[in-house]
């Protein structure tokens, strides 16, 4: 493990001593200069994807440890196995070994955003905001988010449900390069996403969303259990599902749990320019498997007697190996592989138990 | 009843001859002159909500039909005190008398709004563009519109669910004095809305929103005969839910139908600037009753053997009657008038049968 430590810090930025940035990645980190003002107050967690030989570079300044593959196997023994290797899905590692409260984990492909009047955007401090005021998942609210400043519950909106439910997810979005599946991709090789909505909301009690890991924050203390990225490594077969997994299980908890999950603001640039049919081969097994994915997750229920995520979760993995087992083989490893998640979670969070 | 002709017609404005404009008013209808450029190639229907002695003056140039409660009590007879007097839920007896596909309806304080850069919003095109478009109620898609130009399903989202469904409802929202509840515009007189979000979504299935029937358009065809508005004129408990009856019983129906309801763009400037205070006075009984209206609709379910929109309604009714009935007796009358309702829409629509 490498390590780098901080300077020219801003004063109080908000959560800085609650909060991990989590970077998967395979290359040298120049990206990070452009987050400098808004990421160097904090502390990063930078997770190698590929072969541990490979020098990563992180520009001096920012406070960092960095994980290679011999640090994984060597934390997690046999069970790094299930930790992706050659994948950014291995990002979760990161959520393993933090300390946090909080993660914000982005991919080192995506760069600083503009709103429209041309104001870098800080990401990480709405996320933040996100992450600190309640969601509404038990109603949807019309003028978007409640608790932003100049908004609020319109007309009709249930008195009893003002206060909101603990925030557990905030998923950001993208302008240039908008997250398309390698079909869309091929179809549309130009599109790019011009238009900056500028809400935030809750995504409904009962409805799926597709969470892309790319610029996501979470809530670690109350999530972070059911942030496993599944196994999508060159030894499985092509999913290219790591964070779509990881946004089903999520879902599936939060709603029996009463968390929200957010998405909308922030945005990053996403500078992504790989191609479709890369990413079709990457893809195509999950392509297939997704309408059982999708059908298993939007009819499975939780027991009452699941009462923490960690309960969930474990109940989650034995519905995954009886009946996804059934569609194919790999659902029974990648059961298995839940149940080592959260193993290892145990074993590198003793306190939390 | 009253009519007028139209003159200087556009050439070939969307859905002209499918679709009616149903305006309720008790006032002179200048508000008008502001929509001229978008609404004058179609037809208006006027309900006149107040006393019939009063005259409601259209400016010259608009194509429409005007009725007062005298038109509506021939027209209805003993069924006509199911339709709200003095209130402007007398809009849903435009729904019933209207022979088209298609639905908007607006109130008479609200006016043409600006996008950000200035252009005049066609809030009707808009409202068009939604409905003649799918929706998404069974998976939450994070780039909102998929069908929108330069947008499409993200990475994730089931390609068994890209066809969509069938656009009952385009809610609209609005800017300048937000669509609030008494409690809020007492608490927040001064609070405008001055954010503009560029966004269509569909409100998941499952998930229910207060619908306003302020800037308000639907397919008629599919769900015209939820469209309901209620009994909330003087003779009847201080309620102002006309729009939320309709919004529960309709997203409770199309939910089962499989239809698909959407919020957002377009915007209208609502220039509202009624009392809190009297507000509070008509409000406050359905503020109570709200808490218990709401459980009832997040937990009844339609029978399968319920496949019309009729047969839904009916049957919703029933469910109103035995289970709110205990609540209060007004919601017996409301089950009653829900029936009367389906009974009007029969007899004036005989062709639908």
């Amino acid at each position: 493990m490498a390590a780098g430590s901080s300077s020219s810090v801003p004063s109080d930025p908000l959560l800085r001593d609650e909060l991990d940035i989590v970077i998967p990645t395979a290359r040298n980190l120049d990206f990070l200069e452009a987050w400098r003002p808004f990421f160097q107050p904090y502390h990063l967690i930078i997770v190698q994807d590929g072969n541990s030989k490979n020098t990563i570079s992180v520009p001096g300044g920012f406070d960092y440890e960095l994980y290679d593959r011999n640090d994984i196997d060597r934390i997690l023994g046999p069970r790094a196995a299930r930790i992706s290797f050659k994948d950014s899905a291995c990002r979760c590692f990161g959520y393993l070994v933090s300390k946090k409260k909080y993660i914000f984990t982005v991919d080192d492909d995506c760069f600083v955003a503009k709103d429209p009047s041309g104001k870098q955007i800080n990401a990480l401090e709405q996320h933040i905001r996100n992450l600190l005021t309640p969601s509404t998942p038990f109603f949807f609210n019309t003028l978007y988010d409640p608790y932003r400043l100049g908004a609020d519950f319109v007309r009709g909106y249930p008195f009893s449900l003002r206060e909101g439910s603990p925030t557990a997810v905030s998923h950001g979005l993208w302008l240039n390069v908008p997250d398309y599946d390698a079909p869309t991709q091929l179809v549309k090789p130009n599109e790019r996403n011009t238009r900056y909505v500028d809400a935030v909301l809750t995504v409904p009690k009962g409805a799926f969303f597709p969470m892309s890991g790319m610029n996501l924050a979470f809530n670690r203390e109350l999530i972070g259990q059911a942030m496993y990225f599944g196994l999508t490594d060159d030894s499985q077969p092509n999913v290219r599902y790591d964070d779509m997994w990881a946004a089903w299980c999520v879902k599936v908890i939060c709603d029996h749990m009463g968390f929200g999950v957010k998405t909308g603001l922030p945005y990053i640039w996403n500078s992504k320019a790989r191609t479709p049919l890369v990413n079709l081969r990457k893809e195509h097994e999950g392509i297939y498997w997704q309408e059982d994915i999708v059908h298993f997750f939007q009819s499975v229920t939780l027991s009452k007697t699941s009462v923490t995520v960690q309960e969930c979760y474990i109940e989650l993995s034995q519905q995954v190996r009886e009946k996804l087992g059934k569609v194919d083989a790999y659902f029974i490893k990648l059961a298995d592989a839940m149940m080592t998640w959260i193993e290892a979670w145990n074993e590198l969070n003793p306190s939390e138990n």
